[in-house]
């Protein structure tokens, strides 16, 4: 039996990468106290085996000599100055498709343009991006109808877009931006992770007997790969862990495809491979 | 009885400038030949105007040792080169919208954007604003369908559009533009004439108690401004010269709109209200 694992399944590169760094940060500063800046991801599990780690989380920027990591959302530069200042070592796990976004506000902002962020208010990403614009020459726009009730005036504007918007919202506000006569400069800024992973699973379904997608019953993204499974495999199973297997299923069957959604962590992939592997 | 005249009737502003530094040349240089580079504007009236003063039309750039009049459309630069080498006087009569989006052109060139222009092909503007771009560089997209079949792998995009494209077909081609991730810089460079001149036509209708609008009866943009007119103002007539007028029509009037379609020259609507106050 042949197993293939999607190389996109379960967290996306950013997450991976500041999970990846704040593990050798725990071995390399084991006299220090260790904190992430705000929880790394909204994954109990994935908190846990941090604080097992002795990471604790930070919420408060006086926090003072310890070791900050700053998880893949970003942090905002002001936050960032003052932690700095409070003479703490920094390690940086923001996402670098963030990070460009953050580049790309201060290249507008430099060359005066007026900074338009499509992007949800409320995300610690977006709190980021803003703190690289300058007060009063930026906006935060979540949809379309905000801006139709709008009047933007400006002759040079300069977009960017949080990681995770949807295109079509994207272009719906783009649309209307696009109607004024002067300049604008777009940075398509998302993040290709989710439909990446969606077209892999695809991939790895054609070739697959039997397809098991891991994640929680109630993920959205998760189901979707589910949906997407099942129009190119016979048999697809939705797991939450390596529990939920059943012998059974894999009977006659040469090759068997695993997948995951954006919030099932790489170890619980891991051991459901290895059930199927116990299981041959 | 006052009559308004619709600032915006006739003419955009990028063709009077044109007709009327081409009469300034006749005057100053009676002793050259003067050639305007292709015919100034689509319309006889005005073209046999300008032969009556002496200016013929040229086509060909190796015409030498004259006064050249570069129309409102502007000009490819390399036979605007070649007429300064033939040591030709050039009287640069190109709008000044038109010569931003060379300039334009010549910026994103200059920094290493692959240029997009939106317009149509055959047309003597698009020529000339392709000429400002490198070769290879640059691309002309009519319409959706054609991008849509298209595959752009460039990460820096930058857009100009002829002054008189839709905004419609530019919003669909950049929403298909938009998609690449990377950078896009675009510069809405559509000119507002039609729709200033349908607005103030609207405003004009509202406080008049008849309308005069001049203009050829197959002429789309002209028909428009009569519509325009009629949902404003009870008594709308749409005339192509002054011997059309009605002295009836005026009977009890105090107030009449003037306005004219783009294709109507100056003198015509000038000889319409020069009627109208004989009429009074």
């Amino acid at each position: 039996m042949e197993i293939i694992r999607v190389q996109s399944a379960g967290f996306c590169f950013g997450v991976k990468r500041a999970i990846r760094l704040a593990k050798e940060v725990a071995d390399k500063y084991q006299d220090k106290n260790i904190y992430t800046f705000g929880p790394i991801i909204h994954n109990n599990d994935v908190v846990r085996e941090l604080e097992n780690k002795g990471i604790r989380i930070a919420d408060n920027p006086e926090v003072k000599e310890s070791v900050i990591i700053l998880r893949s959302h970003g942090i905002e530069k002001q936050i960032l100055e003052k932690l700095k200042k409070n003479r703490n070592i920094i390690i940086d796990a923001t996402c670098p498709f963030v990070k460009k976004i953050h580049k790309c506000v201060e290249l507008l902002t430099k060359e005066n343009y007026f900074v338009v962020i499509i992007g949800d208010r409320g995300h610690p990403e977006v709190k980021g991006i803003k703190s690289y614009a300058e007060e009063g020459n930026y906006i935060i726009i979540e949809n379309k109808k905000e801006i139709e009730n709008m009047e933007i005036n400006k002759r040079k504007l300069g977009v960017v877009v949080q990681t995770t918007q949807e295109t079509e919202n994207y272009l719906n506000i783009c649309d209307e931006l696009l109607k004024i006569k002067g300049e604008i400069r777009i940075f398509n800024t998302i993040c290709d992770s989710t439909s990446i992973r969606q077209m892999e699973t695809m991939e790895v379904a054609k070739k697959s007997d039997i397809m098991i997608v891991i994640g929680g019953k109630h993920s959205a993204n998760t189901r979707r790969l589910v949906e997407i499974s099942k129009l190119y495999c016979r048999e697809v199973y939705h797991v939450e862990n390596e529990k939920e297997l059943k012998e059974d299923w894999f009977k006659n069957k040469k090759v068997v495809g695993v997948t995951g959604g954006a919030s099932t962590p790489d170890y619980i992939i891991d051991k459901v491979i290895e059930k199927i592997r116990r299981i041959k």
